[in-house]
C-alpha cells in the first residue's frame, strides 16, 4: 500500500505522521500551500508533489483532508484539462476525511466510479491530538469493498471505527451527531442562564445536572466554560450553525419538521450575526445569561 | 424525633417503610384516602390519623408527599376553621417532598413561619424503588437550620443530598433539571427521527451518539424506547409539559427568552393535544418519525 495525503494542515499532517510511525509507506504529499507539503515531506523522508495528478501516480490509496465542499470539488475536478486526483485514477482508493456535505461525497463517489476508482468516507469526530495518537473517532461510508481493503490502515488511525452505509451516509451521521450536540449545548446554555437569573449556585447546579436526567456530554465539555465565559474556540459557533444547517437541509428534503434543531440553528445564526461566530460553541451562553446579551 | 407522614401513596408509603426499617419512630400517618393510611399503619405498627391536626399533635417532624399544588395548599390551609397541619404547629418541622411549584413552597414557608413552624423542601429526582431502598436523589431547600436538624433522617432516605437555597429554590432546581432533560429528550427524538428518514441503522446511530458529543443521559434511558416505540409511562409527556411550563414561567418572570425550552414545551403540549399525554416522555418520538405522526 502506497499512501498519498492531500491537505497537510494540522489534521492531515498528524495523520501522515501517525501512518509513518506505524510503518505505512507514505509516498506522496500535497497541499495547496506547497511549502507545507515540502516541510512535512522533509520531516517524514518522503516526496511533496506540486500537482494533484502526481499524487495519484505515486500512490494507490489517497487520503484527502481538505477544508470544505469547494476544496473537495476542486481536488476531484472533472473539468477537462484541470489538474485533478481523478487523472489516471483507475484502481485508486480515495479515503475522504474532510467534513463536507453528504451531497459532495455522493458526487465524488460518482466521479470516482466513472474513472474506475473507489471512494471511502472517513468522517472524523475528534481533533488534532487524536490524529497524531491514532485515536480518531471515524465514521465511515461509501464503497464497502474498498473500505475493507483500507481497514487495516484506518484501524491504526483510530480508537473507534464504524461503517455506517453507502456514499454520503457517514457525512449524514456526522451531521446528526453535531445537530444533536448543538441542541444539547443550546439547551444547557438556557438552563444555566435561567439558573443564574434565579440566583442559584451554578457550580452546584452543574453537579446536580450531572447526577440526574439532565446529564450530557456537553455538560462535561462546555458547562464550566459557559459559567466562566471561557469561549476559546475548539468548535466554533459558525461551524455549529453550518452543521445544524446541513442537518436541517436533510430534514427538509425528507419532509420532516424539527423545531428544536431549527431553534438551535437560529441561536447559532444569531451568534454569527452578533459577531460571536468565532467563539467556541459554548459561547451560546452569551445569548442566554441576562447580563451578557450582546 | 417523632415522624408523621402525610400522603402515603406509593412514594410516601415506601418512605415511611424505609424510615421504620432504619429505626426511626414513625408515629402518625395520614392520607386523604383513609384506608391507605389504616393499612400502612397496621403494616408498620403505628397510628393512622383521620384529621391533619392530629398528625401535627403526634409528631415533631412531618413529611408531606402529596400530589400537587392544590393538595399542598389544602394540607397547609390557613383558612379559619379548616383542618390543617398548621394547627398547633409551633416548633414542628415540615419536610415537603411533593413536586409543586416554587411559589407554593414560598407560600407554605411563610405560613409555617407565621405559626412558629419551619418548612424544608426535599424535592425528589427518583422513584418508588429508590424511596423503599433509601436511595432517593434529594434536592433540598428552605429553612437551613431545620434542614440541618432533619439531615440525619434525610441521609437515611437518600443516596445524594444537596441543599440548594432558601424557600422555593429546590423546586426551581428541579424545574431546571426537568427543563433540560426535556430539551435533550426532544432533541434526541429529532435526531433519531431524521436518522430513520435517512435510512440509517438506528441501533448503530445510538452507539455513535453515545461515543461522541451527542451523548446524554436520556440517550441511555429513552433512546432504545424511541426506536422501538416502547412508551410505557415512567415520566409522562403531560408531566414533562407541566415541568417545562414551570421553568418557562420562571424565565418569563426574569425576562429571559429560552427558545429551546419553548420549542420543547410546544412539542409536549402537542402530544397532550393529540391524546398522547399519558405516554412516557420518550413518546415525543411519535412526533418526529415520518411514519408515526399522529
Amino acid at each position: 500500500m502506497k499512501i498519498g495525503v492531500v491537505g497537510v494542515g494540522r489534521m492531515g499532517a498528524n495523520m501522515a505522521r501517525r501512518l509513518v510511525e506505524v510503518g505505512f509507506a507514505v509516498t506522496a504529499l500535497y497541499d495547496r500551500e506547497p511549502e507545507r507539503a515540502t516541510a512535512l515531506a522533509a520531516e517524514l523522508g518522503t516526496q511533496a508533489m506540486t500537482v494533484l495528478r502526481d499524487v495519484t501516480a505515486n500512490a494507490n490509496v489517497v487520503l484527502t483532508v481538505v477544508s470544505d465542499d469547494a476544496a473537495m470539488d476542486e481536488v476531484f475536478s472533472d473539468a477537462p484539462g484541470a489538474d485533478s486526483l481523478l487523472h489516471g485514477a483507475q484502481g485508486t482508493i480515495f479515503v475522504n476525511c474532510a467534513t463536507v456535505s453528504p451531497a459532495v461525497h455522493v458526487r465524488v463517489d460518482e466521479r470516482c466510479r466513472a474513472r474506475g476508482a473507489c471512494a471511502v468516507e472517513a468522517c472524523m469526530a475528534s481533533s488534532i491530538a487524536q490524529a497524531r495518537e491514532g485515536t480518531l473517532y471515524l465514521m465511515c461510508g461509501g464503497d464497502r469493498e474498498a473500505f475493507d481493503h483500507v481497514r487495516p490502515m484506518l484501524e491504526k488511525m483510530s480508537a473507534a471505527l464504524h461503517f455506517v452505509g453507502g456514499p454520503g451516509k457517514a457525512a449524514e451521521v456526522k451531521a446528526l451527531v453535531n445537530m444533536l450536540m448543538n441542541i444539547n449545548t443550546a439547551g444547557l446554555a438556557e438552563a444555566l442562564g435561567l439558573g443564574d437569573a434565579l440566583g442559584i449556585d451554578l457550580t452546584l447546579l452543574r453537579t446536580i445536572f450531572s447526577q440526574t436526567g439532565a446529564n450530557s456530554r456537553v455538560l462535561e465539555t462546555d458547562g464550566a466554560d459557559m459559567q466562566q465565559r471561557e469561549h476559546e474556540v475548539y468548535f466554533s459557533a459558525a461551524h455549529a450553525a453550518k452543521d445544524s444547517g446541513i442537518a436541517l437541509a436533510l430534514a427538509r428534503a425528507t419532509g420532516l419538521r424539527l423545531p428544536l434543531a431549527e431553534a438551535t440553528k437560529a441561536q447559532y445564526d444569531a451568534m454569527v450575526t452578533s459577531g460571536l461566530g468565532e467563539l467556541d460553541k459554548s459561547g451560546i451562553a452569551e445569548l442566554t445569561f441576562a447580563d451578557r446579551r450582546p
